[in-house]
């Protein structure tokens, strides 16, 4: 795509959608460490999210979280979004946090368990026809401890049992968007541990169920975007959750920890087609020692660095170079577009969309934060706990 | 499967593959050490699977690798393997050693590599019809070193469409294996790089295509038995191939790197009906500075081992443990059966079977090493080049 | 060691130290699972150790966590133990749950924050003093999230100035021991993240720091053994945090996920001479999902079953295989020792010392835990946040 | 370093080892394919060291491997080396392809294999006296493939026992650099197999001795800059090997894989001193299926991009940012260097030195390739068996 214009106007519809949970307080299990001026309602995450629209002009869309984000009455929290320019997307589900959900989930070994866990997603598709949302993302915390202490091929039928009643409650145009982890917090076998085994179970399920990719979900050294070019070529990619690590599932910023990679990833999705198609750019991260609202600027603008580098490959080199077998003329097509300083051009991008070029200065410049912080006192910061 | 006759008619039955080339000299990029007495030719490895088979009881099949193992005429290679009371296995084709094959071979970027390629499996078929063997076994080395090299989704259209052609040809009773691997020899992205991709392409092929489970083949940390588990339940499970390793793809002896993750897979086997369905067990390893013989026959003792230990483990009570949410009973029914010592059990058994009980001894007490080592002098002794 | 009675002298010898903290509640930050029956005070916490060592009759000695052991009286405490048959062991420091501490403790920028935690090191120095103990454990949960977030070089040297003000206040028969996690909570850079750190440190602070090897805090596919070996032949192995992972620091019972290692492990200090010199055995678990005092009873069950099979080694066959370049030979060796159902052997042991040969059972059978649940009722659970 | 003057001048300064076997051949176990063109001795391997200075400006020196670039007179070789305005670089050593090394060298339980590795690392140093090079750079692929192969720590004190030999022999100005592996081809324990084992050798051996940190050699995951800006710390970082990796020990071209830990790497050079220290900045690659002169030149680029881009990080705004805690603002001011597109500023370096500041494109431009093929038919081309 070597018309500049192009690449530009590409980069102005991209969507990045942050998660309404990124704006709390999280941390490990030593210790969360508490933020001043974090929100303390679904309607504060919205402000929050707001101001990232504000100065990134891409994150119109929010991502929640049941039953963090629990409130009485969902269209008024979508009125409340659309003021603020602003739509609710993706709806969480949340089966690990209860008592009941020690040992899983859908996948629980007693029924009553399980029942409990399927009304909360059905819950969750009530949410999506009261927002207006269409996806419905999965994350299952589900797995064992311990070798034998459940019965791994059973739990695959419990999972595939439940994931049915699931989907036939789905509107027609509402999606399942279905994500796998590797490890954690279940430390031996995790049931949809791969993006092998949540293909096969939206395989089974039909169209409206794909995969998400989270980028901090995989073994070490696993080629991230194989899997997104594999899923786009079988039409099961739904969405990704951005986030980078050095080591486990670590959420630090999108971009921060392997810039490299998130070019290629973002590059398999431009030549596979996926930023067309209906492919959704979700932020799932955790801002334990930094500060939240210039943490998710800076990530969405990693996101579309990284986009911007993957729009400016030369394909028409890159595949005349590929063709011929030249592995180091191929590899120079990509790196230079990599190597490529995009910021400027981002900057104007920001300038012709009325927003500032520089987003994280003008967040600091606007004393937004030391104004929120001033005004929320008092009350229950918001964190994954409630 | 408390009743031990049960048991032991049970690894009676168990039949282990032993790969043709362990027999031969392997090493590493870095050095292949010569061991005295290796076969020089594909009619002295079926000597030396004999001995194995001769000691161990349960090794009658052989894989062959082509063209390490190409012979004039199949059938009298069959012919020579069924007087030594053998039977020929898998056949294993090789796309990997010709120098065409640099950019790989079904997923080069030129249609004539890819067309000589398809030759080849084709071949491979033929050999299949005349040693009657059932089983085509397909490992890839093709892939990328660089980012940008090729093109990822065109390089599994040409995947894809090869694998159509040879699946084509395949007789009524006779099955593709397709084989996956995390990497090495590619290093940058692998065509086939695990089981989600390998699944993927059976799955489209057809009925008799099925997914191999090399033990070295995975990124650190893999849940092996997992996709044990998972490809019996999707009754994708075509065959093993065991080796262990600590670090990549090692291929060290079976069972000596990590023996309870190896009891582990058996006991999913076991569990999913592996062992009386058609599922393949055959070793693939490489014996690089260990004696040969007694190397394989260690191995098939170890997945005997492991596969006794699964055998043991008391059904009722793991149910009944795991329905019942007891975490730690549970793990404890699992390992009170891996805890114990088999050895006696099988001692048992190759008594039972007219064997001695102690193979490896019995083997070390026959002069066998000696005597072939003196007889094997001169010749080009059989490696991975020929 | 192949006379049956030194195995058993030396079984009967062994003390497996136990942390007051796996006796509270943990989890994941997805969620801590509370448990009935767990202490809410340090008092109960012995209580519960007390109850291991009553069944096992090898964990005399308790490890405190300060602050989550703080009490006012630490002869007290002493004493309680001292009634029950225990002894208080190493103090655990804590610089990690501070709000304080979100950068870091000794290696913070502020210097007024490091004074903060070297303060509280100090503490934990007069605590070893009031209570008799003479093993500090120091780990640091000190590192950073993002690349350039602080200066790794400086970091190091105020690590070695708090570490040298330390271990200046060190009694005569005081010991520092440093503990070295490869990530968590930092996911960028830890500052003492491998031996080599801790071992550069303990080399320059002296005779009394020696390094802390936790089973559960090495890169993928590390060899635990080799650094056991390598410290003991320095001198600088001062004790072990045993637990057991699959992935990352997962902190599951010792020996739960590869009992194989526990063995190569414990072969390895036996072979030099880790168990007759001071080297401290600990375990640091989190038994989230399962019941803590039979998951502990079990965890040093696997521990003395590791030890009996490394003891049972025999080592002049072995020494005469090594020395042979007889590969097979040797590791035969090794396995035959592994292989072996050491569980009689072990049970004769608990009948000689008085105790129950099957202390879980034992334990399920005193009705302890219903007894303790009943009585436990109201209070604030131990955990890792108190 | 903002002064862009002083920046380039560090540039101009830098010098890249280039390793004379990167010249020829190489390949995996799976296979070696063999280029047009490759240099058939020492001399035509220099004659292309001698290309690959003559386009970047920046590669003067050449490391030598011993028995592959062994010739009958050094000093010879020297000057050949001279005339090109070449110098002979760091001298390493082989003991790892001599029929007697299966099992180890100069860690090998028969004292007759250590004392014949030892001559060879004896002979070596000749060859640093005949050639006036300082740098002895010992790999040892010594270790065991199986547990209880051998004594781990026995071996720890051969190898202690052999190094000392060898330092004993050093002249006044020469120097032992001792590099580390995590695996391959020992696949169970490696002698030395990491930084930390290396570093407690160096320190025992003296001032002479310093550790080699080779890209590819670490576990999963490990963070490489923080033991450069330990090794720098102590003093003892000596050299590196360049080259990049997904997965194991790829050697990829440095740089390739990921470049952003490429620049970190050279961030903590720059911030250590290490560039204007006495490390060695020694490239170790395996061009298996690429051109090697120009993956060479552009390892060589690529090497220099990421120390421009280290030299321009804004030290004081870093460190500023750092001090005062702000997590975010010190990233950015990391990143920003890092996203700075380099590529002109090394095009002016090259024009000043009198270079196109394009070498790959020059190179290419030169027709060498096509050339040098055709001058060089027949004879035996290099590699890593001669």
């Amino acid at each position: 795509m070597s018309d500049l214009s192009a690449v530009k106007a590409a980069l102005k519809n991209q969507a990045v959608e942050t998660p309404s949970w990124a704006y709390g307080n999280s941390g490990t299990r030593f210790k969360v460490f508490a933020q001043a001026g974090v929100p303390r309602t679904p309607f504060e995450k919205l402000d929050d999210a707001a101001t990232v629209h504000e100065f990134t002009g891409v994150t119109p869309a929010v991502s929640l979280h049941i039953p963090w984000d629990r409130v009485e009455d969902y269209a008024a929290l979508a009125g409340y979004a659309g003021e603020r320019g602003l739509r609710l997307g993706a709806v969480n589900s949340n089966t690990f946090q209860d008592d009941d959900y020690a040992l899983g989930s859908i996948c629980h070994p007693e029924a009553s368990v399980r029942r409990k866990a399927v009304a909360h997603l059905l819950e969750c598709v009530d949410i999506l026809d009261a927002t207006g949302s269409r996806n419905l993302k999965l994350w299952f915390a589900d797995g064992t401890n311990y070798p034998g202490q459940d019965d791994i091929r059973e739990r695959q039928d419990r999972l595939a049992e439940a994931l049915q009643t699931v989907y036939a409650r789905l509107g027609d145009d509402q999606r399942m968007l279905l994500e796998y982890k590797f490890f954690e917090p279940a430390f031996y076998a995790t049931d949809v541990p791969d993006w092998g085994t949540a293909y096969a179970h939206c395989l089974k399920l039909g169209p409206k169920a794909q995969v998400v990719v989270d980028t901090g979900h995989h073994a070490p050294g696993t080629n991230i975007e194989f899997i997104v070019a594999t899923l786009l070529r079988e039409e099961k990619l739904g969405a990704f959750d951005f986030n980078s690590r050095f080591y486990a599932d670590d959420d630090l910023m999108a971009g921060a920890a392997d810039p490299f990679q998130l070019f290629r990833i973002m590059y398999e999705v431009v030549r596979g087609g996926g930023l067309t198609a209906d492919v959704a750019f979700m932020l799932d991260q955790c801002h334990n020692i930094e500060a939240k609202i210039p943490a998710i600027i800076r990530s969405v603008m990693n996101v579309q660095e990284a986009t911007a580098k993957a729009l400016l490959v030369d394909r028409d080199a890159l595949t005349a170079a590929q063709r011929s077998g030249d592995v180091l003329g191929a590899n120079a097509v990509l790196m230079d577009a990599y190597n490529t300083d995009v910021r400027p051009l981002l900057a104007e991008v920001r300038t012709e969309l009325g927003l500032d070029p520089d987003p994280v200065s003008a967040y600091h410049r606007s004393g937004r934060a030391a104004k929120t912080a001033a005004e929320r006192v008092g009350g229950q910061q918001a964190g994954w706990g409630a």
